[in-house]
């Protein structure tokens, strides 16, 4: 046990038994360190080791504190896939979803958009109609095909927060993070090639895999701590695995962030077996407390991690700008992006960068992250009090993505047919499995701001899941 | 001989024999139709095949003319490539290209990119400003998956005028037409496969066989018909060829436009062979004379043509607007389309339309087309004036690039790097071509305002190139 790990067994014990309870604030950094006699980056790494573990969380200007009773008390369970690699289906269910990302006639609770509401994102509208004046920018012409320097340069002083030191020729601009992911997996793969999972998993990669004749080996995922290194480790002696693919840090949809120690060894794992990671980070900004968690890539000292990422999630996916710091794969990366999209537009390239420069980005990260940590309680509150008895709820601290898992009586493929005549939708668990499993689990939204229509349609959900329990313990006639 | 094609003879002897002069103006459509006794539509099929054949050109307003001096006395040569699938290779100098588009401090004579100063581009810069006040379009959420549904419909309007009908659901945008094309190379295609292209052929689409592991098999193409079909005919009896890829129409680089005829005859050999035909039309709306000419695409009564096409060369690159038009194959190419890069960027989506919409580009395409043929003639001049002796020169009827051939003695690669000491690049042949042949050939721009800045860097390249010829006349010593 290292030092950190010894002061926060102390601490966690000490919750365990009582002795600081939900909602307690905990003693300060400075107080462990003196009760301790630890150092300050001590201390924190202890903190943030008990934040990992969803034991406490930090709330900005007042300190740690004891996860209260908003806290679920049953998680969802740990993944359990087939252990030997599979052809990815689910396109139908996919399209479906995603062909309603747009639909105003129906509440769209389990999309995985933001909230793009929030005034703080006001100047982003106003620096887009600014450019469109400025001809000097020749803005209509292509961008540099790595991506706007400015932009690129804005990407590697952000990333600083996650640990990673980029070189701004470190990054390409892709477009969206979709695209980035899509370029990772061709620069590595060749069609028939096994990529290891995390399990649920964002159904975006796995029909990239599907696209390319990939095979997916999904790898038991625990909804605290991340894919499982132990098994991960088994199926890399197994098979011939060209690739992990994971999102490590407020995943989508399981809501973990891997502890830190557990990210290193996934990469000295990657080492020993010679294997790349691509690291899906895309949520990793909307962190709810201060310092955000440290990428995979930041452990990267051989340039094995292509890290996706993009301000889908914290600015808007209509702008699909993402990035990709392809490590290693640079070459390659470059020719899949020139062969993909060619150069990314040059507009919104130029725009983003100049939010982020002139500090909107960081202000507009603070408030929209304290509105979700809010809505994620209250949409948790909700669960819990309409949803069915012992339903599993993730505890993410970041993001706006919840995963709730149900009873296994409930089928959500069937429980979104019978929510359509209510114009709801949610996104069925199903669609995060190669071969549709988690058919008892749905992701939910609470970047929404929380209406009593809200309110109002996950009781309708819960209710009618309810039915579907019910139903089951009917004997048929 | 049907009776457009009588009518069309009887005047091509006219002008052979004299009787019609270049620069001379050419009976009108009604003269046609009294003297032969024909209807207008058959009296217009004759003019647009000799236009095609690049005898006599049609001025807005004026009427039909023969061919001035500005026609250059010397076509290029017809391209005999290897006849047998090859791996693609120069993508360093594709590179090289790409990475200097937007170069400041180089002449880059080669460069693909069209005239971005008229002021008839001005309705977009202030369309795209104005979207941004209108937060209720919700710019920053994503577009629907297939497109937005206003520019889907601007874009099944436009596609009339070279004989399409097409339902706006028959339509996907995409992110430039590069991503149409890559889209469409790998709905159709599997790594290995052999695709026929029209040589010398875009090298953007050559990268993307290379990136696929796809073989390309160059068909010899005419500089004043195109592709052969008499050698493709060949080519689909020996080798599996899995799709036929071509830009029949202002084609970059060559500058033909494949005759209609030919182009109907085109869809019959595929439908023949049962192969797929990929339409490049990218160029197609930039044409000379009205009407535009037909699309492959508009023969295809079996969806088996995927046509690709956008606003990269008539509005600007930038902006990365693109369509594909997949047929029979939407459902694959939509799947492909998710992964590539989920929906394409939202508002400059809904600024085309809305500049398509309101007239602005029909006025723009008027405007351009005129500048950008009366460049043609002064970059023609240019070359004859200052290029070595027996210099071959395209004519094109559309667009905006020239192709020209020099002397065997001159390679374009060297000449390049020759070059660089004068601040000025062009695109050398090899580029376009798998195995790097070509190389005594390279590609011009008349796209740019010609000011004898640029009077002078053409003069520039010509008496380098002469300096080789002369070099290579030279005992070694
Ligand atoms: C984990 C994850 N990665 C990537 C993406 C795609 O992001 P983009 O819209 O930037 O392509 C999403 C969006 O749903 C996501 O949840
Ligand atoms: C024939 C052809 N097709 C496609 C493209 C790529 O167009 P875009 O910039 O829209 O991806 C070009 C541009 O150079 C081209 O010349």
């Amino acid at each position: 046990m290292t030092r950190y790990e010894r002061v926060a067994a102390v601490l966690r014990e000490r919750i365990e038994h009582g002795l600081y309870r939900p909602g307690d604030r905990l003693p300060s950094i400075r107080a462990v360190c003196q009760e301790m006699s630890v150092g300050i980056s001590t201390a924190q790494a202890a903190y943030r080791q008990l934040m990992d573990a969803a034991l406490i969380e930090s709330r900005p200007k007042s300190g740690y504190f004891v996860l209260s009773g908003g806290a679920p008390s049953v998680l969802p369970s740990v993944s359990r896939p087939a252990q030997r690699p599979l052809d990815v289906s689910q396109w139908d269910q996919v399209l479906e979803l995603v062909a309603t990302q747009r639909d105003d006639h129906r509440l769209l609770l389990g999309r995985g958009i933001p909230n793009l509401e929030y005034a703080t994102l006001n100047p982003l509208s106003k620096i887009l109609a600014g450019l469109h004046r400025r001809t000097e920018l020749n803005g209509f012409n292509y961008d540099k095909l790595s991506g706007s320097p400015e932009l690129r340069q804005q990407v590697a002083k952000l990333v600083v927060a996650s640990n990673c030191l980029l070189h701004p020729d470190d990054i390409l601009i892709t477009t969206g993070c979709q695209e980035a992911l899509a370029i990772a997996l061709r620069t590595l793969t060749q069609p028939g090639d096994v990529v290891a999972v995390d399990s649920p998993s964002f159904y975006g990669t796995m029909q990239i895999l599907k696209a390319n004749g990939l095979k997916a080996l999904e790898i038991p995922t625990d909804p605290q701590t991340g894919i499982s290194l132990e098994a991960l480790e088994l199926a890399l002696e197994q098979w011939p695995i060209r690739a992990i693919q994971i999102t490590p840090t407020f995943n989508n949809p399981l809501g973990y962030t891997m502890p830190t120690a557990r990210k290193r060894a996934l990469v000295q794992l990657a080492q020993r077996f010679d294997v790349a990671i691509i690291e899906d980070d895309i949520y990793g900004d909307l962190a709810f407390s201060a310092p955000r968690p440290p990428t995979v890539k930041s452990f990267d000292d051989d340039g094995r991690v292509l890290m996706c990422s993009g301000f889908s999630k914290t600015l808007g996916p209509g702008l699909r700008v993402g990035w990709l710091a392809p490590g290693r794969y640079r070459d390659q990366a470059l020719h899949m992006k020139y062969v993909s999209t060619g150069a990314s537009a040059t507009l919104p390239q130029l725009a983003v960068a100049e939010f982020v420069a002139k500090g909107y980005f960081d202000r507009h990260l603070r408030f929209v992250t304290r509105q979700y940590q809010r809505q994620r309680d209250v949409m948790i509150q909700w669960v819990q009090r309409y949803f069915p008895q012992s339903t599993g709820i993730s505890y993410p601290q970041g993001g706006f993505l919840l995963w709730v898992e149900l009873p296994a009586a409930v089928d959500c493929v069937r429980l979104n047919e019978r929510l359509a005549a209510h114009r709801i939708h949610v996104a069925p668990g199903s669609l995060f499995s190669a071969s549709g499993k988690f058919r008892q689990c749905l992701r939910l939204n609470y970047a929404f701001t929380l209406t009593p229509a809200i309110e109002e349609a996950v009781r309708c959900v819960g209710s009618l899941a309810g039915t579907m329990v019910e139903e089951a313990l009917q004997p048929l006639e």
